[in-house]
């Protein structure tokens, strides 16, 4: 799907680090969202910039500002300025064509991924660059648009369930990751319901619609393992790297949704494979149609076409032709017709052709 | 098989380790079924729950409880709470879409894996999960419904065959494992006989039946594979993990199943290899057949469409056309028929279409 | 070939190292070769059983127990009482679909491998299994029948060609593994005058019969793939491994008998890639057929419908068609004719459809 | 495309080390242009040769001396006896056949890769290779032609953009790769706007021009992957290679880059899929095509065939044929005919020919 | 290419490092070229046997004996016992069917490897063994029969070009694998314009006679990666060994090689990818004719059928036939049947079917 690579024509020759939003440019305000909670308390509130924040090392609460929009560049190199940030992931975070990756700096972990979201009309998954940028007490997640699938997360912070305001940045991160991998399973489950019904449709009545929709679930799924392979390297790197942010405790948390990474890339290529074996089955099911158009026009043909080369010779003007003299010769006629019309069609029959 | 992809939607957004049964719920009692054993004794029980289990480090016998039906979450946390299992371990023992897999907690191992039975009739592979966690004197084994294949298993330990009930959990794990594994083998029998069917049918008269014969196997191979190819890993993990569990003695009955998951594999392999070459011979098929009709058609049309012009001319009207007034012109035409025939099966016959 | 993949049924649920016989069951007497030598003597004995032979560590002399027949247990429990070997290594010698492998125990090397036998009649390859047990004064084989590929090997050491008896069981066991080795380059040859044989008929008269055949000689390519796979990991662990048995001197041997393993893959590769050329251009070969059958059929119709149409006009009742009373009607009518003929098979010519 | 895999047929025999030119011969001279640089100066010069340059260890400035054309023997032999450059390196400066690969020596680091353009009229990517040796404070660049993708690189050294004049030969080095990298960016843009083009007439009206655009497309991205797949191991080197030049601060960029290799990879590879789906799309169209000429033919020729015959008969000559004298005779004839006509069209209809 | 796979049956059974030779036998006398320098002196002679050769560690020249001819035993086992060259060794030497490989010895490398020659007229690639001994200061070569690639290499050595004639045996057969390795590109530059030619006609004009040369170069591609794919790892283990017979200083030398067999590993998998697309091209392209061939017979025939059916009508002999008695009934006929033709001739084109 070439639609769907988008271009980073724009900075070729920029230096790097130049931070330039590559991606759809909205009109729409960019909508900074705090929820800042311990243990005791949780408050939520709306910014318009990071004027308010500071980074504080000996901060005790933790913060989570989540970012929707990203052409407010003047904004991201506000918080670049004061959380220090390097100059390529300012840039990584404005590019929403990068691939999935980790990077790790001395004070932040920086995760990119994608969430996706199924358009079940169009049959199309509609992907969304989301960066996270974990500090020890600061969590900044940045999403392209507004919505999301932290909804219940959110709801689970304020209710405080599992005691989930205890624990530390690293396993907010967690959560952010695991609501998305989850999601993904959701994607699966619309696509496996696409490809039970194709499947359906190809072994009762397969016919010509059937070879694009094959076509499209194929190119869905290639996108979706792009978006869902690097997860793998990414979480192995959480999980291996040697850093202050991560905490050991959270290290089960994270090989559980590695698992989940594994599972969702096993279900991709189980339909890969199934849509292959559809492909077969439907080339053959058009080979087996040309058999049968084939079959009924040389059973009709090589029935009639004898028979009319007969009919044609009785209608020869010749002066003499002693058969049509007989009184019984336009009965005979009607013999020999009818018996190879019964012998073709004995014939066809012994050969299966019916 | 999409249908075998079960959704894990309702738990997107809920806190990890929430305990929610991901399945088929049944309104059937969950069983316990408690088997006690030292080397000199053997006691079986059915247990309504946990209360009467308790978590002894010092206890010298060996406790195998089999848990059949996973719809009662309380019964499970109740276990959590007693055993001090990690709660991402109960959400993973009630997610029956698990994939196989190994974790080792401190004080015990869990393992997850599936269970398959062959439905002859329709031709399809029923999965079942069943989670094994092993303590050093406690193994908990939970499956989604009644009936398992560890029968003859049990009669072993009841009559203390090759002197099981001398071993430890790890080894009860093991032959719990290898029960599973064996009956891998019994599918793949039962898998190979369908293949040697429809080979045979391929080889002697080719239908379009066997297209979504072939379909299907191909199908229920990629499930298989599914299914077994996390073995490897996870027995892998086993022999390699550096536990307090698994002593050295059982290693080699371990390596033992280990390698019998490689065989499974090889099988499932060259099944799909075989597989791939009978669609290749089923498609060859197709178009010999099409070439087969072509060829009678061909012929009937070749030889008979230009005697039915030759027909044709002397059923024309004209006037002047002296060869009807001769008195041996119908001869004439008959010998010229006959001729052309001859020389057309000729031409046929040295072309080897017949 | 899913009648090759034997069934291990009947072992589900045993006791892992019940000794069950699994193949065919023959009425034969086992017969036991006994070859014993040392440098300067060479005796060698049938035996009916084990009971004149003893393990003894300061023996001095080689001994080759050469096992033909595996269904009498009673023998096999015998000799692993005598020699104390593991129940697992007794059961994977009687079960005969074990896969290709090798196994170390404190006092003994356990190999597993395949001897290939080519029927070129059936154009099949069959297969026995042959187990080597490996002590460093005792070397037992045991094969499922009579007749094997060591004759030469069994002159050799009558003979002492190339100081062989002053060597130890390893390099007994590499010659042992180099003749079943070196047997499978025989095969290798049958099979490729086999795919040389079909290559001629495909490249000079491609029908029907050509598909079975490919097709045969692939699944023999897949279980000779099967068969020969393991070795590589077998050598290489015996090359590897740190025992007391293989000395140091015949590791060059082994690893030339490695490169002979890797040299027998690379030719089987070979096969299947040239068996895949094969089968596309035999596919292009139906599909030209059926255009070369369509092209004789469109060329015969073209000519003669149009013209037939043309007889069809004037062979027509109307009172008032004033060609039929032209003197020169009819001879216009065959100049018309011969006009649409010549033009005809000239655009066709054109077209290079003959 | 067999066409740009040039020949070094003229180096065969010849003694490793000798320069010759491999590679099309201009007649133009060739050019060197030197841009020397400190953080606070910016010098830029025509050199006729490198006699005004001279290696010091001890320089401070840095030195990028940019050389286009190859065909100068002795220039490159003056420049090799200057700064003590390996004859290997310079044969594979002046061989243009170059697979990309990085080389380290003692003092210095050689790069070679590809510069690629893409000709949207021929559509066609044009290769020319790249070679830079990095000194710690020179770096030479050599290519094939002028003209490169440096232009905006040597704006923002002039204008000392993000302070690049303050940082190394190294990070330069990087510049020079990232601006070659994001031109890779820019051809699968074009690329993906041509594979865009051809799926919209494959969805929409797939022909026979299709299949050879397809090829094409094809062929440009096992070139594209060609020159690009080496760049991970050249970057991988780089990063993971102890040396002098490259200091740590560069390190960030270089994995910056080594992540964008792998996104153009992942881009190229998710192109490969979507052509061989395109491809099956277009094999299922032409068969299908095929189908419904055959329908129409079949259709015609089943209801026509049938009825001519009947018109036949009624055309036969026969003294006795009573039919012939009814008075309704020939409106009955209609009538059957139109009975039949409607009967058939039905029949198809039903089978969904229409 | 099965004929290309040469049997080993004579050896089945032979004690290893019997010495037979495995090959073409040929009737001429075998020829030992003995090149010996040192940096001032040359001299080279021709040498019946080894007789006049001894081995010296303190030996200061160079020594290369090249062996033409390889059925002189007795020469073979001369040779053995004077530099004490271990049988297997010289097994292998003889064993023309051998894999390439690199063995390492205490006192020499033992490098095999192929030499292979393209003929243009049969578009066959020859393979012939050479097999290099390599000891500190001698270097035997053994070719199967006279001619080769290192005739440049001889000039160079009297020439003593780049000092050649300074360094040692390692340098010796480095140039001796790289004249090789260079004639690999001579291979490729020949085979590369037979795809050219192939792809020329399969763009313009394919017909049948394109399959065959497409599998036959495929075949080729086969051979020769098999030929190639063995030098990697023999290079690699080359680099990496640590002996005392490759200098560090030729270590350089080495890895360039070790690229070019990389670059033509590259090469031969283009071409292999190229092939596939023009399989796939060749395949649409047959599809394609014969749907218009299936075009023409079906415009055809859905003009002329329906028009032959109405001529029949008024050809019959009803009685009573109102239409034959008008006096415009004939023109009426006409006119019909031109509306006939026109209307289907549009139809026709709007289908696209012109």
């Amino acid at each position: 799907m070439p639609k769907h690579i988008k271009s980073t024509k724009e900075k070729i020759g920029m230096a790097p680090g130049t931070l330039i939003h590559v991606g759809e440019r909205l009109s729409e305000d960019v909508k900074i969202n705090l929820i800042k909670y311990t243990v005791d308390s949780f408050t939520t509130e709306i910014l318009n910039d990071f004027s308010s924040i500071e980074y504080s090392p000996s901060e005790t609460s933790i913060s989570w500002l989540n970012v929707d929009g990203l052409h407010d560049i003047k904004l991201i190199e506000q918080l670049g300025n004061k959380f220090n940030i390097h100059p390529l992931t300012l840039e990584d975070v404005l590019n929403t064509t990068q691939r999935p990756k980790v990077d790790f700096d001395d004070n932040y972990i920086f995760v990119v991924l994608k969430m996706l979201y199924y358009n079940d009309e169009l049959r199309e998954i509609h992907s969304e660059q989301v960066s996270l940028i974990i500090f020890k007490k600061y969590l900044f997640s940045f999403q392209e648009f507004e919505g999301d699938v932290f909804g219940d997360l959110r709801k689970r912070l304020q209710q405080n369930k599992s005691n989930i305001r205890s624990k530390g940045t690293d396993y907010l991160a967690y959560s952010l990751l695991d609501s998305i991998i989850d999601s993904y399973f959701d994607i699966l489950e619309n696509i496996g319901n696409n490809v039970d019904e194709v499947e359906d449709k190809l072994l009762s009545n397969p016919d010509k619609a059937i070879m694009p929709e094959i076509y499209n679930l194929k190119r869905e799924m290639i996108l979706l393992r792009n978006s869902v392979w690097p997860l793998r390297e990414i979480l192995g790197s959480l999980i291996k790297s040697d850093n202050l942010i991560v905490e050991d405790k959270t290290l089960m948390y994270l090989r559980d949704i590695y698992d989940h990474t594994i599972q969702v890339m096993d279900i991709i290529e189980t339909y890969r494979d199934i849509l292959s074996g559809m492909l077969d089955t439907y080339l053959s099911s058009i080979s087996n149609k040309t058999n049968d158009v084939m079959k009924v026009l040389t059973i009709f043909s090589t029935i009639f076409i004898p028979l009319t080369f007969l009919a044609g010779i009785y209608g020869m003007n010749f002066d003499y032709m002693p058969e049509l003299r007989l009184k019984y010769g336009y009965i005979m006629f009607w013999v020999i017709t009818l018996i190879t019309i019964i012998f073709m069609i004995n014939y066809f029959k012994r050969k299966k052709w019916f």
